[in-house]
């Protein structure tokens, strides 16, 4: 007899179709997506180091959002983890939830995920797709030198702290794509969206910074709450510079400058490294990294106390969510 | 100044609260919970065993569900992908989606995770929480000694297929939480639910069938189902006999036999093993793991050919979603 469970729903088939070569292929998967569970081989000398990361459609993207931006972004945001600790990374399992089974749609999610994915050597190793409202979970595994990874908590009162890239670009792009801003430039607004849709998960400077910083994290629900992040897990308190703060040219023409400040103080989705190096080290740092091939900028500095707060030529100001309330002195 | 990003939103204090005593606590865990990534130290002398599954609500999962329940569930789905490879489970990462953060609902969810969790020493060491409808993506690590795992594939024509507990229970307890059956006997109905709510990783069972099983499969989607990608993965076809199957008195109670052993082979939810043992070690298993020791009974064989079939004395029977269709010789 012909059994309808022998073939069963659709999960089997998604799975091999979409994603079974959806990522690089590795020597040290022993048994690949497909079994109940992958069989990994670990490298004696290396530490595993672990993060995983949901989006939900509608919470950390539009409706609508290009499906390929989604299953880049998935991964994205679990590489910049990694890269906040500065490890390498090497696997990743998928759960991904549906509404429906839309072959084109899981063809373009799959081309976002698998282009990151081979660009860092990530193999997919395991997945599950499931019917329910898009979700999209990723597990990234990585490894490191044992003793080497960067943590949020080393930081000391006096390091100097900086970040990578032009914090609020991926906000304004959401923006942008929500509808929420309109822009007669064209290529400006397609560089923002391009900022929201593909985030660069800084990897290799992850890697690097392990000989520098003090403390990282990276930069993923706004800059100024990271910094305060990184701050509170080393028990100081982070201090921004307003003018230090790098702004991409297509910010500061998309919203102007102030504006363009406060957006890449708050925004989020940057995915960025924000990290603290110990004064004595800055400048061994920027001669092994030069700030404007690594692309990273200092922003301000750790002291005693608690708390970040953001100074303007050297004055505390107020700050909110809804942006610059008042100066007090 | 305050900001209000120096907490940020309720994340944070969310993990920290209710989730980072929800496991084992192993020495084996450099970083914990609470930094981008988690860093574990991996036993050079192991393999990595790595699976992920969501659990929907309205999906997987009726909306009102016990709490406690689910975040039970969450876990043993996962860990009975590990036990189906004979491996012993050792750290998980959590996302969950919430559409709010009820202090009750997220206090129960982590004490039914965290008992199943120490029980089998898993510890907790990632987890998002993120703001969306209600689902949970567990992603297991285990470790196993090199070329021991169990796999789908190594059946071979004539082995004997096995099955672990009572299938079938589960998705009664399923139909009667939905409230689409009714059962005046409120103990049976009580034990039904249970085996839905609280389902049990055959993790033992696992690691002991390395020494005899040449397949295994946990059975997640209906045993008829679930055997037949067993014998699929291992180029066979599987023959299972209706009145070898194992049915629970409680089931039995509840249906009739008949509809007992339908829902027995097509219910889903059963988190079992399903087993392939070549005929020859037969015996040693017996001797070694004693059946209403171990709770398993044989099911059915393997052999040439392809798909999955059932016979009732002897003769293969129709079989579909609806149920037993019509009888042919």
């Amino acid at each position: 007899m012909s059994c309808p469970h022998t073939v069963p729903l659709s999960e089997f088939q998604l799975i091999e179709r979409f994603f079974r070569d959806a990522g690089a292929a590795r020597g040290d998967v022993t048994l690949p997506i497909g079994d109940d569970a992958a069989l990994i081989e670990c490298p004696a000398d290396r530490t595993l180091v672990a993060a995983i990361d949901t989006l939900v459609e509608g919470v950390h993207f539009p409706r609508g959002s290009p499906a390929r931006s989604i299953g880049h972004r998935s991964l994205a945001v679990n590489l910049s983890d990694l890269a906040a600790m500065g490890a390498e990374p090497a696997w990743a399992l998928l759960a991904l939830t549906l509404p429906r089974a839309d072959e084109q749609w899981l063809a373009d999610f799959s081309r976002g995920f698998a282009a990151l994915a081979r660009e860092h050597g990530v193999a997919l190793v395991g997945g599950d797709t499931t019917s329910g409202p898009l979700c999209v979970t990723v597990q990234i595994l990585g490894l490191i030198e044992a003793h080497t990874a960067l943590t949020r908590s080393g930081g000391k009162p006096g390091d100097l702290l900086f970040v990578s890239g032009t914090p609020g670009d991926a906000a304004a792009g959401l923006q942008l794509e929500q509808g929420r801003m309109r822009l007669a430039d064209e290529v400006i607004a397609g560089e923002l969206t391009a900022r929201f849709r593909f985030p660069t998960p800084r990897i290799a400077l992850g890697r690097r910074l392990r000989e520098f910083a003090s403390a990282c994290i990276d930069v993923s629900d706004g800059l100024l709450g990271d910094a305060g992040k990184l701050a509170h897990a080393s028990g100081c308190a982070a201090m921004l510079d307003l003018e230090r703060l790098p702004i991409s040219t297509a910010l500061g023409a998309a919203l102007g400058e102030r504006r363009a400040r406060e957006i890449a103080l708050t925004g989020g989705d940057d995915y960025e490294l924000c990290f603290a190096v110990p004064a004595a080290r800055q400048p061994a740092l920027r001669a092994a990294l030069p700030p404007d091939d690594w692309g990273y900028r200092q922003i301000g500095k750790l002291s005693e106390g608690s708390g970040a707060r953001v100074r303007e030529r050297g004055t505390v100001i107020e700050f909110s969510h809804s942006g610059f309330d008042h100066f007090h002195e």
